[in-house]
């Protein structure tokens, strides 16, 4: 069905209504803006809402909200709400989260929650005056954001520290510290940042020196909003989890997989990407920014200088413990976090969390992902589980029927599962 | 809001209705079911294609879906859907594309297409050995996973080699290069993967020694399928677009704030965050899985040893030319691509695309979002035109009404936003 090419004039000013008829006019399937409006919310209310969260919207993008149950973490129940359209992701982590709900649960080890933003600027003025500069003016800088940062401080929040950076070619950077209490805060760190530009070229102006600020903006690498969860038991506890596997094989294998994936590049990746298929899961059905939490958390696989896994499995005196350490800013306000209506019912499943109680929720489905996905890796191969869960789709891409289904269902119950060997049941069904 | 605790047992055996229903019991809210129910699709067979993407699935998560109009790309004029929350990214993105739509585009350099997969294995055999042992049984290899590759290589793709590398602990790898055609090939590589330990053990076994095969699994990390895409214009084009900017300053700025994020960790997370924002939005659009696209992405990032930005910008003879470089393994048939009803209408839009035009597209989004980030980053600042767009939100988050809105709006047309400020103009309406 090829949609036709022409240059679409003045589209940002029209409304939403307009653009959708406009877009639909492109395709030949006259259907289409029928269909690209069911995909909206039937409440008006809510509707026009989300029409106003980004920009050029036409219609709603429906991902799987699913639900995992129960999560033990710290002593604390939960039942997790998990977005992500990848098959095998919630029922992977559910399992996990079921063998750990028998064995002591995730446990938080250690959270911290100072983030960071920067000003970066140009000056004729040598470092070490400038950082005395500062230092001398650090409360007319305060104080410059005071306004902004009022409100923070009654909720625990506001600027932890200052301090002069060089960076590159002769520039040099205000690096700002910040807590923002149950918000991610990006929108208050850029906003006290702009303020803290202004008041900062004045002071060095005063001074009879030049300050150029070239850009002021916070910063997603947040080695100091970090969590940490860990999975802890005797290595006994794995007998009888894998047939056939002894738990001393077992831990030595998972050990194995995981130290592979601190040395090897190529695993490590594939490795994080599954630790974040639960994170992510979770940080959307929140209402929070899956790209900020994505680019903290690869960023700070790379700190040693070797990209490697976020995760690390030590096995000792007869104890395995599999701990996940990872940036990680969230926010249970401002953004979309109340704006959006599941996001908000996720966080009242979730009893309404604090922020760094979210980390530690997010954290504890990405060790359970991961646990899960080497679980399967090391033992019976990750095809297995992902293909089963993988079944209805590719028999859907093969547009079965409701009866194929049913009987593709029984014939590959203890079958591998491949697109290759569907389509072969398939075909002799149709024979 | 507090939900009730209590242990769900044989969730996952549930219908999808009595998945609701156990969960909506856990709310005080009684109309909590009857909204989980009203975010699904209306369609009743879409809705059951829906439900069997993932697992316990209880209802829809919307995510705008939108479109970026008139992204001259090679030369090729698309509108690119868009699926984002994030206020002010698909703005941005429209705004540079504007620009470069003027300007001659954005272009495709280079692009290459080879996956890799790995299975690691513990022998008691010596590197050079099993490398030979491999060479000689390099047909019996490929032959083994025939059934899988013949479609494959029908389609232009299969397996391009397989080479025997160490990893730590005195274990190895059989490492595997793919092409996959126009899919994503996780499915495909694992299969194969799976395949090939069981030959290379017998293989290897046959020989005379052990192969203890630990885990076969593919990698997202797929540096030799990447993509750059480049916009390159006279400096003199940057004449006017910011006013009070000389284009010489504007590039000079330009090229500063790329460099910093060439060299400093904290610039370059949210750098190379800005520039997923584009792709990612792509990525999900057409029904990819975006923690592959970020997994890679950011490790490539880190290649050097040192996390830097993706992207470079190069001024040379009047030239301003700015570069994007990003692994990206993406399909267009496979997985959610054809199955999601949005999915397919995204190709269709971008007239069904191929795999390697699909990277273009996607690297496309993603120059276009990191030349408005940094563009306003470098002149009036991140908050006016994000601040702006967050408006709407601020302002639904205070419960405003519709008149207090479209009051705001006025007032806030040339003024700066902030959630202090919005907050303030709301009370004096209110007073």
């Amino acid at each position: 069905m090829p949609v036709r090419k022409e240059v679409l004039e003045g589209f940002s000013k029209l409304s939403s209504e307009e653009k959708r008829e406009v877009i639909s006019a492109l395709f030949d399937d006259k259907g289409v803006k029928k269909e690209f409006y069911s995909y909206l919310y039937n409440d008006e209310e809510l509707r026009s809402d989300f029409l106003g969260f980004s920009e050029n919207t036409i219609s709603s993008y429906h991902l799987p909200y699913n639900v995992l149950p129960n999560l033990l973490l710290d002593a604390e129940l939960l039942h997790v709400p998990m977005v992500t359209e990848e098959s095998s992701v919630v029922a992977a982590a559910a399992a996990a989260a079921k063998f750990w709900f028998s064995n002591g649960g995730i446990k938080t080890v250690s959270l911290t929650n100072i983030k960071v933003g920067q000003v970066h600027f140009i000056s004729d003025l040598e470092q070490s005056r400038l950082s005395e500069l500062i230092a001398d003016n650090y409360a007319t800088l305060k104080h410059s954001v005071a306004a902004y940062t009022s409100r923070m401080e009654s909720r625990g929040g506001g600027i932890v520290s200052m301090q002069l950076l060089p960076t590159v070619n002769e520039q040099y950077q205000l690096m700002v510290e910040f807590k923002t209490a149950n918000s991610m805060g990006a929108n208050f760190i850029n906003t006290c940042l702009e303020e803290l530009s202004l008041s900062l070229k004045a002071i060095i102006e005063s001074a009879g020196f030049t300050c150029d600020v070239l850009m002021s903006i916070l910063s997603n690498y947040t080695p100091n909003c970090c969590v940490k969860v860990a999975a802890t038991a005797p290595i006994a506890a794995f007998d009888g989890l894998v047939r056939g596997m002894d738990a001393n094989v077992f831990a030595d294998r998972f050990k194995r997989a995981v130290d592979i994936a601190s040395s090897d590049i190529y695993r490590a990746t594939t490795h994080n990407k599954g630790i974040m298929n639960g994170v992510d899961s979770v940080v959307i059905a929140t209402g929070n920014d899956f790209r900020a939490t994505e680019a903290a958390a690869h960023a700070y696989a790379s700190r040693s200088g070797k990209y490697a896994s976020l995760s690390t499995c030590n096995l000792s005196e007869g104890y395995f413990n599999f701990e996940l350490e990872l940036p990680l800013a969230l926010g249970v306000v401002g953004g979309l976090t109340s704006l959006h209506p599941l996001a908000k019912r996720s966080l009242e499943l979730l009893g309404n969390p604090n922020a760094e109680r979210l980390m530690s929720i997010a954290a504890a489905v990405g060790i359970a992902s991961n646990f899960a996905a080497i679980k399967s890796l090391i033992t019976d191969g990750i095809q297995q589980g992902h293909m089963k869960m993988h079944l209805n789709n590719i028999l859907k891409s093969y547009g079965a029927t409701f009866e194929e289904v049913e009987k593709a269902r029984l014939w590959f119950a203890n079958r591998k599962v491949s697109n290759v060997d569907v389509k072969k049941f398939l075909d002799g069904q149709r024979e």
